[in-house]
């Protein structure tokens, strides 16, 4: 188990041309308070893996960076665009512990911030074609792809909504969702910077399938977190994924495979808002007793093996070796 | 004063293949709540103004409209987006005689539908691209043309949430709101068709001021109809747009040129849910009194006259008279 500061530092280095050019196409303008509320999040932090994807997929393939740049802000954006609208939906009041954006400035203002961050993102992916330091075919091509996930976003999440509860669906519909939820996303990023990098077809679509089980594995990673980190790791109560019944592969498993004691356990406090700490440790109890936890582990590790091995046939260099570390870390966290 | 027939029947002929193309890029897919959410204010009619401006100024530049279409339909998306996300945020029922989406589905599913449909804009705008039937210089001049557009409808929409009521606001104010509520995507939806025809910049910018000022006219013309119609025509009870506070011009004008007695007249009613039909006959006096009726209608007449002047440069041609009798189609509701 490698240290993290490394490919933290490395994060950290590739986010700030990102976050100036954020920072430029994002300028108020009339009325000001939409340009705060859309800024808010962004100005917030985050870890910024989107852009870091797409920045090393175009030096993979021996791209110039600074051209991919807005591609990796606009992805930023998306990102952005879409929690602020998933936070309305789900009502929640916290995101990288500020409030969130309808809760500082209500609904309509966290619907339309929304709006104008996604128009945000296409102006950041024609911008470079416009300035001719990309073609238009390669600008098109990264809209192209950018759109297929944003399709999947909503897809996932419609689906997420259409389902209330755990019981309802399988590990199918939870791929489905996961995909919507990070590895779309993940995928667009690595696409869109092989395309800027100048990859071919065969190649963008391999670094997508990189990105895309990288993206599956940070999600189950995820839910393995909610489970079994304690209240700092965490940053929000022990517990909390169960009680607010998020659908997780754990979950997912353990209904497919307790007893009827262990089912018992677990539907006391599926979305439960106020279950009692001991149910709780009950439920956690029966998730390790099903296997579900080491289920999910092993499941996390095989697809980011998976990706691993989709950049199996490239040789060696700076940017294969930060993409590999890049997969590392996602699993790391549990290991 | 010409009858109408000519012109709705003209918009139903050249909405048929767009509403053919809106039908194929929304074919549903998993889950299909989703697309069903995201097609039922589409399939439940709308004039199909603004692709009728698109196709036009294609025609009237020598283009071919069947590559047009793709561009007049995405717009249209366009426009059903943003009404879907109003309804979302102003709380509004029932739209084209039909309940709203998110009353259908519940508002998170009325926010993500009109992201899917935000998406399908830029799918529909690439396409033609892909397919080699337009050059992608020129689906990337549209796609720009469509985000500024769609900033100006953020910031209009915003600037309308931040200010609530009429006495906050002064003309520029409304005609800022205006633009954003449809002037510049009737812009867009003409500067896109004349780019996909083949104009130059400087045409693309005559029949973009053209569609702009046409799109004022058209919103002038509404807020003087919400005024002097009866139930009838109007579908909603007399005195609504007062009832509910809508800032139009009449009223702005009214509150700057009223007596104290006009202008307590006005008060009111002004928002006032439940106002009495006597007080909403008294306010509607002081609107006529103060001129600010015929001033609108003045107004509304001007921008007219302004759009048909951008095209009277060009020859003869049936997609020039198309086009001026579309304006005048926009202003005879008045007259």
């Amino acid at each position: 188990m490698k240290p993290n500061s490394n490919i933290l530092e490395k994060l950290s280095e590739s986010a700030s041309k990102v976050e100036e050019y954020m920072e430029r196409i994002l300028q108020p303008r009339r009325p000001e308070v939409l340009y705060d509320a859309a800024r808010h999040l962004i100005l917030a932090g985050g870890k910024r893996l989107r852009p870091y994807l797409t920045l090393k997929s175009c030096e993979l393939f021996g791209g110039d960076t600074e051209v991919a740049v807005p591609y990796a802000a606009g992805l930023e954006i998306l990102h952005n665009f879409t929690l602020i609208h998933d936070d309305v939906m789900d009502h929640d009041e916290l995101r990288r512990k500020v409030p969130t954006v309808h809760v500082k400035w209500g609904e309509p203002m966290g619907i339309l911030s929304g709006d104008l961050l996604f128009v945000k993102v296409s102006q950041a992916m024609i911008e470079p074609a416009l300035n001719g330091r990309i073609t238009a075919e390669k600008a098109i091509s990264c809209i192209e792809k950018m759109s297929s996930a944003m399709i999947e976003i909503c897809e996932g999440q419609a689906l997420d909504t259409a389902f209330p509860s755990s019981a309802d669906i399988d590990e199918d519909d939870y791929l489905f969702m996961v995909r919507g939820k990070t590895a779309a996303l993940f995928r667009a990023c690595a696409e869109i910077g092989a395309i800027v990098g100048g990859a071919g077809d065969n190649d963008v679509d391999k670094i997508g399938n990189f990105a895309l089980n990288a993206g599956i594995a940070f999600q189950i990673v995820d839910d393995v977190l909610g489970i079994i980190s304690d209240e700092e790791t965490l940053g929000k109560p022990v517990g909390s994924d169960l009680r607010e019944g998020k659908k997780t592969m754990i979950v997912i498993h353990a209904l497919g495979n307790a007893s009827l004691a262990e089912r018992k356990a677990l539907k006391k406090v599926l979305g439960v808002e106020d279950a009692e700490a001991s149910d709780i440790e009950a439920a956690n109890a029966a998730l390790q007793s099903t296997g579900s936890v080491d289920y999910a582990k092993q499941r996390a590790k095989q697809y980011a093996e998976k990706a691993a091995s989709e950049l199996g046939s490239y040789p060696e260099s700076a940017a294969k070796r930060d993409l590999l570390e890049f997969v590392e870390f996602v699993c790391s966290r549990i290991y």
